[in-house]
């Protein structure tokens, strides 16, 4: 029985498996065949594989050392499928493009700084380059992991990860409609909204709109619940306003993602918002979807800038904003914006760990016997 | 930061970690604070480590060389937390004590034989020894796994366990009361039960008292939810009169197991039979709890011999039981009976696979974060 070598890396909030793309080849298998069999799919558990029988913990990432000029590496997201063989090649996982920046540190793919060593990737899903900067005290990583975010429970490496010149990659535009807010009419309702397109298309909306109150832990994501047909309606004509379909009924689920934004009540954070991701509240944050909130914030007119400027006005001791500090359900997030000649970058921290350094055995091709039960039921007592 | 060895094991239908005790011994740390850490607890998710999240995926076996005489390998098994972080030592998992047979032929710590390698192993948490017979035509591994069983969707390596003398290991005696049938009055209501000792104790109720009807995929799993307070009252009875607790009230949850039994419609299985656990129907069947409903079949007057002598009797071709087939919600599985100079040992065959041979990081302790979302809502979009 073949091998193939892998790393399982607790990324962001996701737990990835990173594969090198030689290693692959070698096998004979193309990953669309190889992933879904070596993560046990399909199969609801994915009991005889590496994956975890949820989204979060059925990706993989493959990389290699890149061509490009001025990038050390490529890589590329796999969201491998659970109840079915197959890969979802579509998008990319922030969480998951820290796998890529930890592998090329730990495999001494780059030469290490004397105190912050920067790993430039490219991600070939969406051509995005990401320059991923990793605290490197005496050229080498440290001793122990200090590095923490909301909705990890333990520390990890810091990665910063860099967004490089992200806005437009899906519309051609940061503003799709021209307009820094615009106004969208569903059925005999009008919405404020502002459409950015920066590291993934997102339609904002005030939370004020809706009545939402409050934002301790919870608060909203409860209150949001009436609202959510009403509020996918709204993404869904946002799509079409964007230009990235011709009709409502074509929008994807998961893109564009749709953000409620509001004015936090303390100064711990510059801004509340609570994502919805596939028709429901989002626990966290998606990156790109904080990538996109940045840069709304850096652009004179949108929803965002009107909740910062209220703020700045409110209080005069703030001035501009540097970092944003974004409260989302698990915990405030900060995000940064550097610019660099002409390149405008975009980022945020995230921590990252290796589980695992490891060798999968690669099973022969077999049908798979279905086993539909769910995973709640499918506890088997200790015997 | 030290490493530790381990491998990744599919057995039967759980995910087993397999550490050498040697190499635990080797970090510092003992097995309790280890296990934890490493799988990732407390977490609901077990984000940070190489936990699933389920109790079927947070398991681990701890194997070492054997200084007993006639023991190839002593195991003991961790049922690691998920939600806190402890290790449960009271009960071996029948599905994970695969991974200490396997681990033996894989790593050369038996000879293997021509046709089918014994592996003597010995539970240390239930001080039950299970000989472990592994197919090895020409002195080797089969190239390719092909066998299968319910409730694993692919196919592994086969590996009959044959628990040795397994009978009255909790209470002193295969029937505790010394009934092969007994009256268990709860209330105003008699039931007619089996109570036996063998692998774990187990109580029987015939699925024709609770008017069950139809073996089809989960109609009994269905139709008994009703009768679920009733038959848990039965079995905490049941644990009174077999001697294990001074009242009813002091039952633990999951033992005694409880078991309905009925006759098969078609001659493709011997017995019907669904098991409860934890209160709640199992989509399966524990393997004690077959190694029990085994020693039922062979005790004259029981529950499980009336059924299949009725059987016999219906049918003047059928006579010995020598294998007894089971059919659980999951599919039908077959159990074994040997007798060898004046051990009895009764088995039942599993499959299983090495998913990964690693090596594990060990990060500083620390405190966790409390991030205490079901695992259902921790949903992180692809961004």
């Amino acid at each position: 029985m073949d091998d193939i070598q892998a790393r399982w890396v607790r990324g962001g909030t996701s737990k990835c498996w990173v594969f090198e793309a030689q290693d692959i080849s070698k096998t004979g298998f193309t990953a669309d065949t190889l992933l879904p069999r070596l993560f046990g799919s399909p199969d609801v558990r994915q009991l005889d594989g590496v994956g975890g029988g949820t989204s979060t913990t059925s990706k993989a990432v493959i990389v290699e050392r890149s061509s490009r000029p001025g990038v050390d590496v490529d890589f590329t997201f796999a969201q491998v499928g659970i109840d079915e063989p197959v890969v979802d090649w579509g998008s990319n996982c922030g969480n998951c493009s820290t796998a890529a920046g930890l592998h090329a540190v730990e495999l001494g793919w780059v030469e290490l700084d004397d105190e912050i060593t920067s790993v430039t990737t490219y991600n070939t899903n969406t051509r995005q380059t990401i320059v991923q900067r990793i605290p490197t005290p005496q050229g080498a990583m440290p001793g122990r992991m200090t590095a923490r975010i909301p909705g990890a429970p333990f520390s990890g490496y810091e990665i910063g990860l860099g967004f490089v010149n992200p806005a437009g990659r899906t519309t051609g535009h940061l503003l799709p409609t021209g307009q820094a807010q615009q106004t969208i009419t569903v059925g005999e309702t009008s919405w404020r909204t502002t459409l950015i397109d920066a590291g993934a298309p997102l339609v904002l909306v005030e939370a004020d709109a809706l009545g939402l109150t409050g934002y301790e832990y919870g608060s909203w994501s409860r209150q949001v619940t009436d609202h959510l047909p009403a509020l996918d309606r709204v993404r869904r004509a946002a799509a079409v306003a964007m230009g990235m379909v011709p009709a409502p009924g074509d929008a994807e689920r998961a893109v564009p993602k749709l953000g409620l934004v509001g004015s936090p009540a303390d100064e711990n954070a510059d801004i509340n918002v609570l994502m919805l991701s596939m028709g429901a509240p989002h626990p966290a944050m998606p990156i790109t979807g904080s990538v996109a909130m940045t840069a709304a914030a850096l652009t004179p007119g949108t929803l965002v800038d009107d909740i910062l400027a209220a703020r700045r006005n409110a209080a005069d001791g703030i001035t501009e904003v540097a970092d944003l500090r974004l409260r989302t359900p698990a915990g405030v997030l900060s995000t940064f914006v550097e610019s660099t000649g002409s390149d405008t970058i975009i980022g945020v921290s995230r921590t990252a760990r290796t589980i695992a350094r490891a060798v999968l055995p690669i099973p022969e091709p077999e049908q798979a016997d279905s086993v539909v039960r769910r995973p709640s039921m499918a506890v088997e007592g200790a015997s």
